[in-house]
């Protein structure tokens, strides 16, 4: 069935691209009914087979558990998923340079039209304000819940202390975003360096954000990167 | 047919460099007809063959299509060529440290002589002073003029908020100044850090870009990269 | 026997991670005499297999030597070992990041929940202190002794000139926290740089520390980890 | 005959270190005339075989030539022999992170015990004071000359706008110092990075120098690389 193998493969790309290690996920919405959506079991990215794949209900209930694990921060893909429709993949990882974006006052802004959709703005998730003293996990439908209201209408937001969250209307947005979510974080990072403090940095304006966020469906890289992980998935033997 | 092959390899190398990830081309003028030139159909870097090249004349129009996807940024390539008899190969990426040097009004300046083209003066192609609220692509032959007064005579420029493009006289060259224009930015942004913003940074002068800069063919280099990149074409099997 | 392949696993696992080169070392207690424990003879980390652990008991005199070169530096292991009964495994590298934090003053602190341990206060040995003019190497019980006086209860310690050093309750606690001791380090170094000299950095705090640190097993992790490094293992054909 | 084939292993080995790319090269003194010295022809470093080493006088004459192709830089080696009885083997090199360095005011400094010899201070060469408007290339006696001129009696020195050279009494030492050179730049980069303009970075004292340079042979990682390099030299089938 396509979209798990889909699924499947975007684990190995995400991970090739150092994006998601030992840790992180990924999952899609059905398609054949909006109130469900698909999942790995707990296991390391890089593991994953379209056999590992289970299903939820919103509410991150698994429909047939069969006795395996489950991500115990399944609920970011939930409640992301009923708080927006429109959404059919959503993306959770630590990839290194966003990190340092989440702990700092310094916003993310569009340094090249790869990542134009950061020009959207990318909202900051501070756990603490929701609840004190947590292990930073969003492991609980609240915190899940308030992560997707701190989202709110946005393609991708920062979780301070533990990573970022992408979503997109396919896993090609999805992936795409996670993977220039932290190539602009990367690039910024260093414009800031080199333009020094009272340096500007000269960033896509809202015009520019509004011509190219919504047409990038980084349709050529997936192309490529679906293949690369089809590929990784068959050398697997599993 | 050699040309045609080498043009190949040379997505593969700059890809086996990260000077291109899924995106990025290069391109080659006709050996037989100055008024054309070779470039893959629209395809990831890294899965491009000989199989996939295209030609096109300099308006970039495709000389036989069937069919086939094209690059939308085309109009890079054919209008540099219009505009450069000499130009024989063009190379347009998004190669990391770049980017940082197009959004900042830090000058890119040679450090070392593998790079000591870049002492010829690298312009910085703003697309909104020819056309506002764009998509950052050079999509339109007008554009693509555009870009082509912006470099000039030099051998490269970068490009605000997208990437740059290198030129030469053969693919050695265009491939080898991407890739070692990426590598001086690299460098030149560490050189900046650690001379702080007081520091004095001891480029090449005048004189050294002089002496140096004409006669940096890349070729022992370019011998193990084609090679590299022949090998990478046939495990491919394609 | 389990335990020996899992400690030869641990080597190339680090290795992979570019936290061990040529040099760095991993041991584990024994699981049949607590007064001893288990680790290569002086050997580079990529080459160990299991058949090149040797048996020392808490002095670091070995078993059963055989003529096998030993790792000068085996008291760090050692005497760790007897000051910390709880400590079943320790690794020592001398991983790239962490070099620069014990060279001067900013203390490392945790930037994200895979690496909340730091939040515990890892201290920096300054071997100096204990005798001038060393060649760094912690190669006497006295030396040893010193180190493992810096280190407490804490889960690690930096080693100014030199590295660091991470314990654990088990293989996976020692070489998870070493591998993102370092992925900390990177990050807020990052951080510190993009937050500016008057910069905020919002680190964990005591309650998120305190709710995170002490469940971290790396378990998810440690089954990719162990499976890839059991491979490369296999691959090495020794 | 193992002295050639360490050399051929020598040339694998850095450049699976990236401390040599499509150029540099390593020379060794001949263990039979100390007028003479191996290196090979003008070639990548990936692409070096036994059978491309060739035999220099210490003018840098060829013994043999047979028409094969020399690096015009040959006389960095031979210049170095001559004014350095002791010294049996040179590494060249453009290794990144001593660029920035050979372009700064800011002095190498040794941050880890690894690099305990940058401690002996590293001189660093500008090549305009010989000769204005070179092209940076050491391509004549007079600029060899000058180079061991400035390298004086120490473990390696910079060169501006261009890289580094690295000598040693053995392939181990020279190889393995280039390697720990680039890691010691990169170090101290980002310890200064983190110390900020007023702070101070605690590198080794010259007590600790004296006990660790001199004894560092590289010897533990030398079994692994060459090791390594001779394997890389088989899979290359030439």
């Amino acid at each position: 069935m396509s979209l798990l193998e889909d699924l499947a493969a975007s684990y190995r790309v995400l991970a090739a691209h150092d994006i998601i290690d030992g840790y992180g996920h990924v999952s899609v919405r059905s398609d054949r009914d909006p109130k469900r959506y698909f999942i790995s079991r707990s296991l390391a990215p890089e593991l994953v087979t379209e056999d590992d794949i289970m299903e939820f209900d919103l509410d991150s209930n698994p429909i047939d558990q069969r006795g395996r694990e489950m991500y115990r921060e399944r609920y970011i893909h939930g409640e992301i998923y009923k708080a927006r429709p429109e959404v059919m993949a959503v993306v959770h990882n630590h990839s290194p340079s966003i990190i340092p974006f989440g702990a700092t006052a310094a916003p993310l802004k569009p340094i090249f039209h790869m990542a134009a959709f950061v020009g959207e703005g990318i909202p900051n998730f501070e756990i603490r304000k929701v609840q004190k003293g947590t292990n930073l996990l969003v492991e609980t439908p609240k915190l899940g819940k308030a992560l997707a209201v701190t989202l709110g209408k946005k393609p991708a937001a920062l979780m301070r202390g533990h990573g970022s969250v992408t979503v997109g209307q396919d896993l090609a947005r999805a992936v795409g975003r996670a993977i220039y979510l932290e190539a602009n974080a990367k690039l910024q990072m260093q414009a800031m360096l080199i333009a020094g403090s009272r340096g500007k940095i000269n960033f896509l304006d809202t015009a520019e954000v509004k011509a190219s966020a919504p047409v990038q469906n980084y349709g050529r890289a997936w192309n490529l990167w679906r293949r690369k992980g089809l590929a990784l998935l068959k050398g697997d033997g599993s």
